[in-house]
């Protein structure tokens, strides 16, 4: 029933993992409470620190679920009902739309700043916004995965702020793949996942509240997401819930890599990689839907060509060539694929196995 | 950093996986939504509902998260703020207590039916709670990890019922160790974990809601936790989040080898190594705390003899023996060790070895 044959994962993620964070997936196993898993939960958060540049004195860990999970619990920890906070959530895309969801369930009076799915969100509308109400967030989704743009949130944090609003980030497909730094950009709260930019599987995402956010936490409703019950486990070794150790053993292994290689290098390599997509693609007369300007490195949003069945090319590619890639969300469903090249994914050989095999999914698609 | 040397996980859970567990971790990698993981996910499902017991028509799944996880989606289900819905929580120890807190925490009014620590809860004093007010639900722990202790659910569900409700059921030690039978004591939400008596790694965990408990659904508060969503994935093929594949690998693995044993040998299984643990202890003088017709099979709250430092025999098992035990909570904290034989964990050898050990470590603690 398990999968036998290995699959060249180039969605929108999860992005394939090492050797190494494989093999470390099956280490012995030790218990939540264990000496051994303590010291390396405080190695994690110190990890942490770094990947997400973090300014002093912010706590960082990692939640126990997906990064949808870590979105909850950035929310869950920042707005109560009743507490008559006000947020204005950028949407930029179908992440932008969940965090503003999120916004709404847990009681937060949203407004929502909507931009055309394909482009940045600009700064000067961000003002305009803020001028018209009182906010108390801003959320914002640094790398939108599902249009392949990058938000400038180092331009956004400070008008944000300038007008007394917290800025919280998504930072889920671009943590360890684009250029990120909470602490110069004066991100407040910022949350990642696992399985895309560091290279290891879902399953436990990466939160980093600034003492600016730890500052104006809320009473958590939530158990399971509530920062205080999260920093007693991480920090004051007191049971909250039972950690997965392979999770953890993946994802500090991830996080060793990365810092092997530097951020500053594994940026570039994604930059790369992207590059060498966009003039394959360019070569075969496609195209990049983002302005090139907002382009995310390890997101591209590919459009499909007029008259290309976008669905059977994907099945093609997943039975013909072992490689899956990702299909448009929302409004862009059909019109565009999503290609991932990013974590230990991102090497030039990927993207020529997937230029080469592109045509000639395409010409079975047609056949089809 | 990471582990290199076993430890024989004895405590109240992660309990040890085997080696074809520990294998299936590693697989090739599938996404989210790739075919192949679909097909495991239904897969899942189906073994879930039988592994349950489901009635027919129960929707089974697991929640991508530890246990606590797992109990906040029960609750987050089936409770809303403003929905008046009131709750009679047996408390019978700390797990009973944080599902109080759950329902506390997503609105519902909670009377508490506390009970001793140590004892199970008598029948009798549920039906007379339960005549002093209307209920719309009872929560309840199947098998309390903090006490070693086993609720007759059995008993308590038809009188539940005879007063209008719903039985919440916490079975995150119990499935797979004990006997458990959704269907026929008519349980109308069940939840447990993957690292106890399945013998996975944690970060997965089951939930079956019957048709009952269905009917009463409420809109849920939580995104990650929201019922409605989580079936969508599980069922439409409808992105929610991006469940982890090497947990999903570990779990079915899991529940192929309790099928493969089938229930029923795996429950006289845990109560062989129980009565040998029993046998073993009596002979070295210790004895269990809870009355014998309560106790668990698969976690033993074992007495800490008079004038032995608990701690630093936890400390020699650990360090001298390589053997984790777990410590007492809350109000047991000191009274008890925690001895989990469970999973894959319950075996002849693993009861000799601690029983060997055991004395030896409380000399090494009487000397420290």
């Amino acid at each position: 029933m398990l999968p036998t044959d290995d699959r060249l994962l180039l969605g929108p993620g999860p992005s394939p993992v090492s050797d190494r964070v494989r093999v470390a997936l099956g280490a012995p196993a030790r218990s939540h409470l264990d000496p051994d898993m303590m010291a390396i939960l405080d190695n994690v958060r110190a990890q942490l620190a770094r990947v997400f540049r973090a300014p002093a004195g912010a706590m960082t860990l990692a939640v126990s679920g997906t990064g949808t999970s870590a979105m909850e619990a950035a929310i869950a920890n920042m707005v109560a009902p009743g507490s008559n906070l006000r947020a204005l959530a950028i949407v930029t895309g179908y992440f932008g739309d969940r965090l503003a969801q999120m916004l709404t369930r847990y009681g937060a009076q949203v407004d929502v700043l909507p931009v055309e799915w394909g482009k940045a969100v600009d700064p000067a509308d961000v003002e305009r916004a803020l001028g018209q109400a009182s906010y108390d967030f801003v959320t914002v989704v640094h790398a939108e995965t599902s249009t392949g743009v990058r938000n400038p949130i180092d331009l956004i944090t400070p008008i944000a702020h300038a007008k007394g609003a917290l800025v919280i980030v998504d930072a889920v497909t671009s943590l360890g793949a684009i250029p990120l730094d909470m602490a110069a950009w004066g991100v407040d709260v910022c949350y990642s996942c696992s399985q895309k930019g560091l290279g290891a599987p879902s399953g436990l995402s990466p939160i980093a509240f600034a003492p600016s956010a730890l500052l104006k936490r809320v009473a958590c409703r939530s158990f399971y997401f509530d920062l205080a019950l999260l920093s007693s486990f991480w920090i004051d070794r007191k049971y909250h819930h039972t950690i997965s150790a392979p999770l953890v053993y993946a994802l500090h292994t991830a996080l060793e890599e990365v810092e092997e290689e530097t951020l500053e290098r594994r940026w570039d390599r994604h930059e790369a990689t992207h590059v060498q997509l966009v003039m394959g693609l360019d070569a075969l007369g496609m195209r990049i839907l983002p302005p090139s300007s907002a382009r995310l490195w390890n997101l591209n949003a590919v459009e499909v060509p007029a008259g290309v069945n976008e669905a059977a090319v994907r099945a093609a590619l997943l039975t013909q060539h072992q490689i899956e890639i990702g299909a448009g969300l929302g409004p862009l469903a059909g019109r565009i694929w999503r290609v991932g090249i990013m974590g230990s994914g991102a090497t030039s050989a990927n993207v020529t196995r997937l230029l080469d095999a592109l045509p000639a999914a395409i010409k079975t698609a047609a056949h089809a």
